[in-house]
């Protein structure tokens, strides 16, 4: 089985699974959503990923067809009909269907999609070894907070980078601040303190980003979240990315330069380690 | 009737008319659009449409299902089948639908859409007594030149307009550059000169616009793309904006403040009228 789909109020097949061309979120981009990965059946962060589903919907006026428990129960349903050791739960709420006009409609029902698909492992090497990324144009909206379906600048980044053989584009704003990846948030380590761009309108505040920060200062570690340059990331010891699917990936070479010595640094693995530690954790109190 | 739609290779009712949950359209924003406006059946500036479609698919490397020819006949044929006096065409074309990961996927069919509504007439007292607008911030991103389906920030501006009684949202970037509507460019009358931002990569290159700008230069009026500020919006004699749907529309408040003599002007009212006759003259030519 490839996966299951979820849209309004039935399950079925992802062939079946189909919207109006008049959905808001096809003509307009009008919608958000959120990606949850499952491990041994268990959505991890789940909590903090449904949090930022509500905080996105909010800031859109677009009301939630389902409240949290509601939305709890939709995917641990539809996770245990996979029956996938580890899944991807893609939700996506649009505000729904009708004629096209920008402004909202009225009394309009938002449409509810949720997909399950098998987890694809990520390849080994790019943590052994580290992976590559390019610097790329930040052209995205100001409001880089809301996780909306507008996607449309990361897609064009993201696309560069695989072009170029990388796995992530940095995006950096035109006045020289580095903001985050096209799917993750940047850190760098620099002098045993370790730096990332701040909560605010030009980033998605991650929940892996939220995570890993949590281990750091419990770990002693000096945490600087401020806007760091091109250069500064460039001159940096260690660099690592971090989204729900790839958790922490070290970084160790943009735009064909190396990083540091060039390899997986003593400060991302820690952190990742223990990134992995906090999910066995959590799955195991959810089983509880 | 309501209209048709007509989908990948089918015409079909409105209703009928669905895409895939994973179509790129749905998930990422990652496709373009076009409006065209029929008089009597004939499509109005179709080729300028047409190649603006071009356009900016070229520029997300979207290869079209259809050349011009085929776009042109599917358009008529649409058209036909609905046998509206006036009609809104819009055609929509993504990269096609794929399991969801940012970059291009390979060897996927673009979806094509396409849909026919009634043209709804404008209130005539928006020509005859002049519209209001709003200034709101432009919160959109960098490559507005493109007329992609990432709309969500020009959805929430419409919205702001529409809460605060006005016809349209007037966009400035934070520098004080004043872009364009949210659905609309946007023109300044002042000392008898005509001002409209520049093409570039900040505005739509509206079709309506340039066919204003020509009427206009054919009149002996001195135009001037360059940007303008908010203050000198405030203080022009006259203020109107176009687009496809509206063609020239006068607008005489903004913010709750009159423009000029709070009436719509003379040079507004010129084009408008010159506009007409340019229709008139197309439909007249497309019938031969």
């Amino acid at each position: 089985m490839e996966g299951i789909a979820y849209v309004n109020c039935a399950f079925m097949s992802l062939d079946e699974a189909k919207v109006s061309i008049e959905d808001r979120g096809f003509q307009f981009g009008d919608g958000v959503y959120e990606v949850i990965k499952t491990y041994n059946g268990i959505p991890f962060a789940q909590e903090a990923h449904l949090e930022r589903l509500e905080r996105s919907a909010n800031m859109l006026e677009l009301p939630l067809p389902k409240n949290r428990l509601e939305l709890e129960k939709l995917i641990n349903e539809a996770v245990r009909r996979c029956s996938f050791q580890d899944a991807i739960v893609y939700l996506q709420i649009t505000r729904g269907c009708a004629p096209r006009l920008h402004a909202f409609p009225n009394k309009v029902k938002p449409t509810l999609v949720l997909t399950v698909r098998r987890a694809r492992p990520m390849p080994e090497e790019l943590y052994e070894y580290g992976a590559s990324a390019i610097i790329a144009p930040d052209e995205r909206w100001l409001r880089c907070d809301i996780k909306s379906i507008c996607l449309l600048p990361n897609v064009l980044a993201k696309e560069k980078a695989s072009r170029a053989g990388a796995f992530e584009a940095i995006l950096t704003r035109n006045d020289g601040r580095i903001t985050e990846g096209t799917t993750s948030n940047v850190f760098i380590v620099k002098s045993g303190k370790l730096y990332t761009a701040p909560e605010g309108n030009w980033i998605l505040s991650g929940v892996t980003r939220a995570i890993t920060l949590r281990l750091a200062r419990r770990e002693g570690i000096t945490v600087i979240e401020d806007f760091f340059s091109p250069e500064i990331l460039m001159s940096a010891d260690e660099v690592f990315i971090t989204n729900t699917s790839i958790e922490v990936m070290p970084v160790v070479s943009i735009d064909k330069q190396p990083i540091g010595d060039g390899q997986p640094g003593q400060v991302t693995r820690r952190l990742a380690k223990l990134f992995k530690a906090e999910i066995l954790q959590y799955i195991a109190q959810a089983k509880l």
